[in-house]
């Protein structure tokens, strides 16, 4: 069986399930290959689960702390099951939101695993893609273009292969079905700094150990410093700059010696979060019957405009390296898809990507740190505003974390900004409209923020690299 | 004794003190005069203590809704009096914020009530401020510019005096130390609205009459809607088109009849606050003896650049009417202080400024109505994405609410957002930022919103006005 199709999609996460949408909405004909759910990382193993969780912890917290607010109760606990099932029901609905999105718009859906073959019976140029259907005959797709939006997955330590029952996976993690009493977690990137932040929040014992001298390397510093404070002062134990030697799993633990500048210890818990990173999902979808190129770590090589070496083949997503964010391969997908109907899309999007640290306090980061604005430009000028200094913070009872302001001093340019504290996740939407139209620092600064709000502080930072600030 | 300085401000609430800032900023002498406490009525008797109030509440309902997130107590209550003291602490902090602020810029204070002169031997020309200093002369201020920011009050309804006891206002209501059972709320503009979500939060029984035929009488009519919704859900009932006859007082009661297009009916309550606006307090600070204008209500006369008929006095902030928020107070105040000095400040400011409501759902809106767009375009298109279509939003249990995008078709223009939902008085920023930078719906579709946030919601909206949306 064959058929023909303008755009085969291969993944169907959020980078392949976007691209669809906005392939049927231009005109294409559009068959997804998916060999799982619909939804993806994003929404299986990822952004929205591990959000779901976050919410949970979250409100233990507010629970622990109501009487600050006057607000009393006896007894607080949680009940993790529960917990799970909550997140799990938030899942389950977005993902029949998603099911319904594709039949709206009229994609074919291909549940199976899909696989580039070379030059066939079916085509004379490689890219079909042949689907392994359960209890059928593979399903041949000719795509007039094809896009490979394949995802990645956690990447292990060489010498400690998950197990899923003391070595971890943020995956497993993601299924446990009750919580660990103590755990390290090895990587302190967006992912493990995350899961620390949130299992620290639910009681459980953290040690968090980073090669890097800093948490959350590719972060402005003052994100960096003040994060480690917030987890340090709610119990966790952070080496950085730190090195492994001789992992040792058994049935119920997880030991090791820990190699430090300072010290050499023995470092040991019930179980074991490897977040080091991840890998592309390139093995076994026949990019070797392609010219298709990959770097050393695997990930596709694209051209500008998410071309692969075969000049009718595209790949976005974290499948190509880069940003590892949903919203990225969302909008990948959308630029390539727009670039193939021979669109003009919008190429500022794509340079100005906002990204999100969900712990607490929760980071947004968008542009350059102050270090690489240093490192690009004569005269750099930063301004950060406290949160202590701003009367809804107070209110809410969140004063720790900042918002800060890099600015280009010889020509006015915004060229980052960088936040961490309540709700910023939210507020670095404007940010990142911001350096999309190249708003100066005047424009932010005369904007009228609401009072009270958080986002006095982007405005206050904002008059601050003027001069101007009032409550500062 | 007199003393002569650049800028002579009268009252000291947020248009004051900011407006001294920034006069010192430009190398002003500046004398403010306030008779109360310097921060005024947001800092006293509105934002900040009614937000303070509104975060105990928000945590009460969070305990009692915490079940739905796997999290359990026993017994939930609160104590009032612990919230006020909560309250009172966070207004204690910030106003020795405010004059710690004084002090480093180096204002003079005068603590007394200030009064402005006619001609006399001081100067002669009107406008030297008396103030009345306890045990001591009056202190005569001499002032190259005058500057008005006395601020307003709650506004009485003719035959139903406050009496501080079952007559009240918002600022009784704020320093009550016990909740009331049951209120009615005369009025169902922002503070009546705001008044209500809050007071059902806590249990209070509550009933809502507003003589328009819609709540909040200014803002879009899909925000009116949901907010009523939102209220009716939680118990509260609600007159709209209503009038009312024979208030009658009672030690214990508050009674009338009450008349809408269905029915004739009783109503009584413990207590009534009546919010039916608010008056400029410009009775007793001598503006008889100058050629200051007023309009019927009382509100200071001002042109573009807040210059009232005297030359030399300028008048900002709630005195002078229309949006009576603090911010606008603060921005016209720094407008008005640098025109002063001779700079050329962002006219864009003033014109585009956003207004919040903190109910529960939250309210925020930028720029024209629906209704304000199609009567002054030909061409006029709106796009509402719910935030159930929100991933973000299901997390946090919150799908009540949209985001409205209010565009003019015929040249792209962005003219109007409005947001209903979580969080949305923080993710008003973007929309103010948008507004004032002009940016197109293009721009606003093509900035990448963190997944998961709200804020998707602002970008599906401007796609969804550009037939791209993907979420819905």
């Amino acid at each position: 069986m064959s058929k023909n199709y303008d755009l085969v999609i291969l993944g169907g996460g959020m980078g392949g399930y976007v691209s669809a949408i906005r392939a049927r909405q231009l005109g294409m004909t559009v068959a997804l290959v998916e060999a799982e759910k619909l939804g993806g990382t994003c929404l299986h193993k990822g952004c929205i689960p591990t959000k779901a969780l976050l919410k949970s912890a979250e409100i233990y917290q507010t629970l622990k702390n109501s009487s600050n607010y006057g607000v009393y109760a006896d007894n607080i606990s949680f009940d993790f099951s529960k917990v799970q099932s909550n997140k799990e029901e938030t899942v389950t609905a977005l993902y029949e939101g998603v099911q319904q999105l594709m039949k709206k718009h009229q994609v074919d859906i291909y549940q199976g695993y899909g696989r580039l073959l070379g030059p066939s019976i079916f085509s004379p140029q490689p890219g079909t893609v042949s689907v392994e259907i359960k209890n059928s005959e593979n399903q041949m797709l000719i795509g007039e273009s094809v896009l490979l939006a394949t995802g990645a997955k956690p990447k292990a330590l060489p010498n400690l292969p998950f197990d899923g029952k003391v070595v971890l996976s943020s995956d497993d993690l993601l299924t446990m079905e009750a919580l660990p009493k103590e755990i390290v977690i090895i990587g302190g990137g967006v992912i493990g700094c995350e899961w620390a932040s949130m299992l620290l929040d639910y009681g459980v014992n953290v040690t968090l150990v980073e090669q890097a001298n800093q948490l959350l390397p590719n972060f402005d510093h003052s994100i960096q410093q003040t994060l480690k404070q917030a987890l340090v002062k709610r119990g966790c134990r952070i080496y950085t700059g730190a090195a492994m030697e001789a992992f040792e799993v058994t049935e119920q633990q997880f030991k090791t010696t820990l190699i430090t500048d300072e010290e050499t210890k023995s470092l040991q818990a019930e179980v074991v979060l490897v977040s080091i990173g991840r890998q592309p999902n390139t093995i076994g979808i026949g990019l070797e019957n392609t010219a298709i190129e990959q770097d050393q770590q695997g990930f596709i090589q694209v051209d500008e405009n998410f071309r692969t070496k075969e000049k009718h083949i595209y790949a976005v997503g974290d499948c190509i390296g880069g940003l590892q964010l949903a919203h990225v391969a969302a909008h990948e997908g959308k630029y390539c898809v727009e670039t193939i109907a021979g669109e003009h899309p919008f190429a500022e999007s794509l340079a100005n990507v906002s990204s999100c640290v969900y712990s607490e306090p929760e980071i947004a980061t968008v542009g350059l740190t102050e270090k690489e604005a240093k490192d690009a430009f004569a005269k750099v000028k930063v301004f950060s505003v406290p949160f202590r200094a701003n009367g809804k913070a107070k209110i809410e009872g969140k004063e720790d974390g900042f918002i800060k302001i890099v600015m280009n001093e010889d020509t006015d340019d915004l060229l980052g900004v960088h936040m961490i504290g309540a709700k910023v996740t939210e507020m670095i939407a404007e940010a990142g409209l911001a350096m999309l139209v190249n708003a100066s620092i005047e424009e932010i600064g005369a904007t009228i923020h609401p009072h009270p709000s958080l986002t006095e502080a982007i405005e206050e930072a904002a008059l601050g690299l003027k001069g101007k600030i009032i409550h500062g």
